[in-house]
């Protein structure tokens, strides 16, 4: 119970992806998100590889911001911030599932591997953690892209060695959003 | 894409259970809800009877308030509204999942398995949805429970026919929990 009352700070880790509320702009947080990309995964998972676990997809996107916790959203292109992530992070995983013994260890391990992005399952679920913001973006004309200068390659490049299994399909629907997109003025080309 | 965006809503609809933000309370929505509810189910998995489907439980609460988009949130305590719920829910259904072909009917089947709570899967995702909003008021002083005057055999009687099924070392929990918030005043006798 410990454990399930300190994961409520994910409602309380506000992400760069916004929402539109009522005419105004707010920012998602955590526990929105993953939520939103577990349905991602499960409304998608025809598009998986053949062999891919959905539920190891699903688990792995519960939990994958669960680190933010203790190491805080980090802006996917903030290169300064994204130099020392990886370690705040695994402090951060140490930290979080250590109340949960065996099991803390398990979800330690689904982590790492998800944030690995080389198994089937973590390679579906980044899939769907980079496809929802970009949705996001698209919805709210680039506000976000357009605030940091953010250029169409940077988006290619940050989705690709962790989704390079994705189906051609959504591929092909990705890189189409995105030309779109440029031609739209919300991304740099 | 369509369905996945729609869902988005679930990010605008709040709930009765609030989350202290900054020494301020605020309402949780729907999206952050089911988000938290899953990693009950996934925590707590030890406690739910030997044979059940946990992934199945996941997809269940993952699309348990997608209904809500149409129909709204409707308070547990609220009897009036509660009187034609199923109604409303059951056409919200209808026109929530007929844009995804098969995989609607599917999970609008699972829905109703959950709305039914006869299932090992129904009964353990429903002991979940319970025990969360338990925990918030808890959480809270009773915030909301006071406002309502809710008396400790209502959440009793509300929880029971769907979470009968439920491990014993919780359903004690639950109990001395609530014992506790009629001692500090949270909730009437």
């Amino acid at each position: 119970m410990d454990f399930l009352i300190k994961i409520e700070d994910m409602k309380r880790i506000y992400r760069q992806s916004i929402l539109e509320e009522n005419g105004i702009y707010r920012r998602e947080n955590d526990a929105e998100h993953s939520w939103h990309i577990c349905m991602y995964a499960l409304v998608l998972r025809e598009y998986a590889p053949k062999g891919t676990d959905i539920f190891k997809c699903i688990r792995m996107l519960l939990i994958h911001d669960l680190v933010e916790i203790y190491a805080g959203d980090t802006y996917l292109y903030d290169e300064k911030a994204n130099s020392d992530k990886r370690q705040r992070e695994e402090q951060a995983a140490e930290k979080l599932y250590s109340v949960l013994g065996e099991q803390g260890d398990e979800l330690k391990a689904l982590w790492y591997e998800f944030d690995e992005g080389k198994t089937l399952e973590a390679q579906f679920a980044n899939a769907c953690d980079r496809l929802q913001p970009i949705i996001l973006n698209y919805r709210s004309k680039g506000e976000k892209w357009k605030e940091n200068n953010i250029h169409v390659s940077q988006v290619i490049e940050k989705g690709k060695w962790k989704t390079r299994n994705i189906d051609e399909r959504v591929r092909q629907f990705v890189f189409a959003l995105l030309d779109e997109c440029v031609e739209k003025g919300y991304l740099l080309s």
